[in-house]
């Protein structure tokens, strides 16, 4: 058979895959103005079961693209956790209520909502704002990679070091065979249990006269998924062994007497296994069911024709009891082998990159997998899009692997001691050595929360990230933590409630820092209002606007919101601060966007940003923020700091 | 000419008019399973200018559809109202500042948002809700009336005593000629300055071949504005008459250094007149300038040909003056003449409706005239709804008029007095009896606040509001009131933070009161772990579910939302509320959103429902709320509490 060659094309960036860890990338794309290509071997998106959790961080950025409000509004929000453990009869009796999320960690709470949601939310985010009209490309895979590797390090404009060949699938080819016509949606097609069938659609389709195009690409994501395609031509691994564990997945509308269905629980029975309770959307509970009388065969894989909904249903039962468990409703199910496994590398030369479950897969119920996939793709984004409009440097893309290879690594630590803890017997009391302890998964559970969150990502000394490095004492680089002490560098810029200058609004301070491409200058203006700050504060204005480094990217790619401590009714936007801080437009006057108060609102509470940061309410300081919210460096405003913001720019920047 | 005849055929409304009060009441009948159809003279929606400030109680109504997110999201926020006023040397100075919205009143503020996008929420809410496909016939409209007088009593299901006959426009015909290729936004044609252009349309159609049908219905709404068509065709009166009063409106990006150009503000000029500013979205600002310069003439109406934007420009940058002012973009622009007028009939026969501006008239700097007229629909919509289904006594349709023409009459009382104060001249000093004293401003300013806000409606009795007639002292109606002395009978049911029994997810518990069509139930049980209040409320859930009046419409027609004040943890659904509080589904099991409790969340406050409403926390009471949220009964948790429910529902539903 011949293959029609549709057509040789170029793109700036080529993303493999069109999950969650995909799509953040394209979001990225669109946002940075970039031309991008994102294909999927999948015929249609998701449209049940899958990743359901939405931890802190996860939100947060999304309302930084603007669409948290949409998840939180269509959500079922966890707010408590209820563990259940055999009590000394061994039946299952609460011994424990905990806030999910831990209070005050963020303006968000931990949210469940289905993967299809996501999607859409980042398909209509991707459409309002792409220029090139980047649109997902679904039923097209690649069937070869050629990397010019002698190119990769040449950054110039024109050097397209990647070519793909890309196959346009049929219709039927690219869809699951659980898509065709099954009332219930099955997801074993997609579970690590299942073979990868990528091979297959490759060499069905080459048999027929399919149709191939040729792509060159300075850049390329492999969001592949576990099977990772991407991983595979580059030959990289992911190391790390499956366990016996084996869990089954119902996502059901429950008819109980539990009395905590609407809650999340982790239930261990005393000898039929362990279940955890995900109350979802529309009457909707997710439940993950260990499968005890399921074992891995000889291959070390677990035979997937033994599993059923009704099996699946029964393990839960005997778990449950005494409490009843049926369902007339069920959306989809699955089943799933434990295991964690983390790749060994994440890019090639700064060119090939890879994202999401393509280097790392873990068991599913910390709700983590989609979450820690989306801030891969989150971190490296703006990256590769700064980078190809030839605004910071190509040395940054370095950063992604030394930033998120710890991520995962702290991920699949965290799921290897959590998922045994939890698939574990419990112990029968303090002699039963075998058994798991409940104290001892309480006290994990509570520890893993705040690293479940998201929150506790805290990204290490690099030219993105200003803070000395650990063995180093007299580093040069500046150490201003003291500043604001609760602004950590390294990790995601905090909250705090603010009210804009011009207007009293009420608004989040974190809420500002949108995800737009610009990195950001958080000035702490202090108090302008005492003669000395005036001048401290003109001094650092002076600087920015006649920087060679700075003034040429000011508002471009560097927007800078000001933050002062005066009373409201004692200053004035125009008298007060400095032009660049508000900056005037022919066609549309002054920014009244620019400049806030930490002062309380009259409705919403606020005025304590100062004080909870730590930052001194006459001096204040800078913070540079960026373009993905993490704190990259603290100054203090005047000669020294602008000195130190222009230092690393300077070394972030193209010169 | 011949006019093609397209049909003849039936429907249960007929709305006329597709502003905000004829959306509003398409909304009730998708709600309600209503075939209605909404017809608009005109051929496209509002795109920019109109009405624009949203009220507090428009925005809880809003919700109560489901889409107050949208409008909060993507309108402007006024928090701060700022008066502006000439100081001794006749130089405008602030004088004050003031919270735009009470603080405490509602869970929102006063927003602005152009009538466009609210028209967009609603269209869009009608769509997602009508199983018959309610939507907007525009170029559409009534050339003829013709009532059935004798049949306008009978009810039955089968009687249709309205017959309009429709004329369809051609797309030429029902495009405002301002919309024809004008660049900036002129609103003149729609001002109170312009002529009426319904004959004209119509019998400019009848001159060429048009089109017409017949159409049948139950009942009809005239939301058809100041013009009313359909008043017209009842010969009913506006009583009022026009002020000397021009005023001047520019919605424009401005160029200025008026430092609180993002604040709300009343300004009065020594001598020049005054000016409102009112901040939008998108960087627009909305201008109310007083044309001091022009004068009706004889007629009583002024000249639209003398009033352009330069001229209002001017007259704006006069009161303005020391600052400056100028602009670039121009989005729309106006001008009206002031005047109060309210109808003499709000219906006939209780047959056809007028609602809106068709029933009163009044400035717009208040911001009440989009916001009154939708609320006269939320008034009436769910009323002809329930007639129709036949679940309520034609009666309830007489509390239309009786309840919204007091409103419209406070209205005009509360806009005269406001509309001479703004336009008037301030005085110069106290001796000063010829111009306003900025005092007295300030006074009916804070005054007419609470007013203009919505939540000061308070509805007479009548068979819908169970309070004691003001005359008679030892009337039958139930006078529960000191059971829940701060939920007023007759007013909007307040908001408290609770939480769900079963989740433990905060909500404020008017976002419960869901505009479906249904009657509420806000059982406050009290301590169902007492045993005497578990005694009283199993009386009452009894009385519920055996009463002939009540148990047909249960879950039905009237919703039952239980909130508690027992610890949450010390309480189980199944075990502690009878079933009717959270009924049971084959197919879906256990309701688990219909019990509620008193309790404080882990992030977001609450736990003082009972004490903010003084409700006793064992006792409990029981209040009926209204479908359109208005409390209409409360009565105590038990026997006579019971018997006091059913006699309301006896008096309000069919037997």
């Amino acid at each position: 058979m011949t293959d029609t060659e549709v057509s040789e094309s170029k793109c700036d960036v080529l993303i493999v895959g069109a999950g969650p860890a995909g799509l953040m990338m394209a979001a990225w794309m669109a946002r940075c103005g970039i031309n991008a290509r994102i294909v999927d071997k999948r015929g249609t998106k998701i449209f049940s079961g899958q990743a359901d959790g939405l931890q802190c961080r996860s939100l947060e950025i999304f309302d930084s693209f603007g669409f948290a409000d949409r998840a939180w509004k269509e959500a079922n929000h966890m707010i408590e956790m209820c563990m259940w453990n055999p009590d000394e009869k061994g039946v299952i009796t609460r011994s424990d209520r905990l806030p999910d999320t831990p209070v005050g960690l963020s303006r968000f709470q931990q949210i469940v909502l289905h993967q299809g949601r996501i999607e859409r939310f980042f398909l209509d985010h991707i459409k309002k704002h792409s220029k090139d009209g980047i649109r997902v490309e679904r039923a097209v895979l690649p069937e070869s990679l050629h990397i010019d590797e002698a190119a990769c390090d040449d950054h110039s404009p024109d050097n397209y070091p990647i070519t793909v060949k890309l196959r346009h699938l049929t219709e039927d080819e690219a869809m699951p065979a659980q898509s065709k016509g099954s009332g219930v949606g099955d997801g074993l097609f997609r579970s690590n249990l299942a073979e990868d069938d990528t091979e297959e659609l490759i060499s069905k389709s080459r048999e027929k006269e399919g149709s191939t195009e040729t792509v060159r690409a300075k850049y390329m994501v492999g969001c592949d998924g576990a099977h990772s395609w991407t991983r595979g031509q580059l030959g990289f691994q992911l190391e790390g062994e499956p366990t016996d564990y084996i869990w089954g997945v119902l996502d059901v509308i429950p008819i109980t007497d539990f009395p905590d269905i609407r809650h999340r629980c982790a239930i261990h029975s005393a000898t039929n296994g362990s279940l955890m309770v995900i109350p979802r959307e529309n009457k909707l509970v997710r439940l993950y069911i260990q499968l005890n009388e399921i074992k891995p065969d000889a291959s070390g894989r677990a035979d997937r024709s033994q599993i059923t909904p009704a099996v699946i249903l029964a393990a839960a039962q005997k778990i449950l009891a005494p409490y009843t468990l049926s369902y007339k409703i069920c959306h989809w199910w699955t089943a799933y082998q434990i295991g964690q496994r983390v790749g060994t590398n994440f890019d090639f030369k700064n060119r090939v990159f890879l994202a999401g479950d393509a280097v790392h897969t873990h068991s599913p119920k910390a709700g983590q997998g989609m979450n820690v996939s989306m801030q891969d793709s989150y971190n490296l984004g703006w990256k590769i899009g700064l980078v190809v409009r030839g605004v910071v440097k190509p040395e940054v893309l370095s950063t992604y692997g030394a930033e998120r290879r710890q991520i995962a690594l702290d991920l699949i630590a965290f799921d290897h001691k959590f998922s045994r803890l939890f698939s574990g017997r419990p112990a029968k009391d303090v002699m039963d050595e075998e058994g798991v302890s409940m104290e001892k998964f309480k006290q994990a559970f509570l520890a893993g929360n705040l690293f479940a969150s998201g929150l506790s990502v805290d990204y290490a000394p690099s030219l993105l990230i200003a803070k000395p490095q650990p063995d180093t004492e007299n580093n040069n680089t500046a150490n201003n933590q003291h500043l604001a002490p609760h602004i950590p560098l390294g990790m995601r810029f905090p909250n705090a409630q603010i009210l804009n200058q011009s207007s009293a609004r009420p608004l989040p301070l974190q809420s500002l820092l949108k995800s737009d491409s610009r990195f950001h200058i958080v000035l702490f203006a202090g108090t302008p209002t005492a003669p000395a700050q005036a001048e401290r504060l003109s001094t650092f204005c002076a600087l920015l606007t006649s920087s060679k480094t700075l003034a040429p990217h000011l508002h471009t790619h560097i927007r800078i919101l000001t933050v002062h401590a005066a009373p409201r009714v004692d200053v004035d936007l125009l008298r007060d601060f400095p032009d660049v801080l508000h900056p005037f437009s022919e066609e549309t006057g002054w920014d009244y966007d620019a400049v806030f108060v930490d002062e309380r609102s009259f409705h919403e509470g606020g005025g304590t940003a100062y004080e909870g940061f730590g930052v001194d309410r006459e001096r204040g300081c800078v913070v540079v923020v960026r373009p993905d919210g993490y704190v990259a460096f603290i100054g203090g405003v005047g000669e020294e700091g602008g000195r130190g913001v222009e230092r690393f720019f300077g070394g972030v920047f193209v010169a």
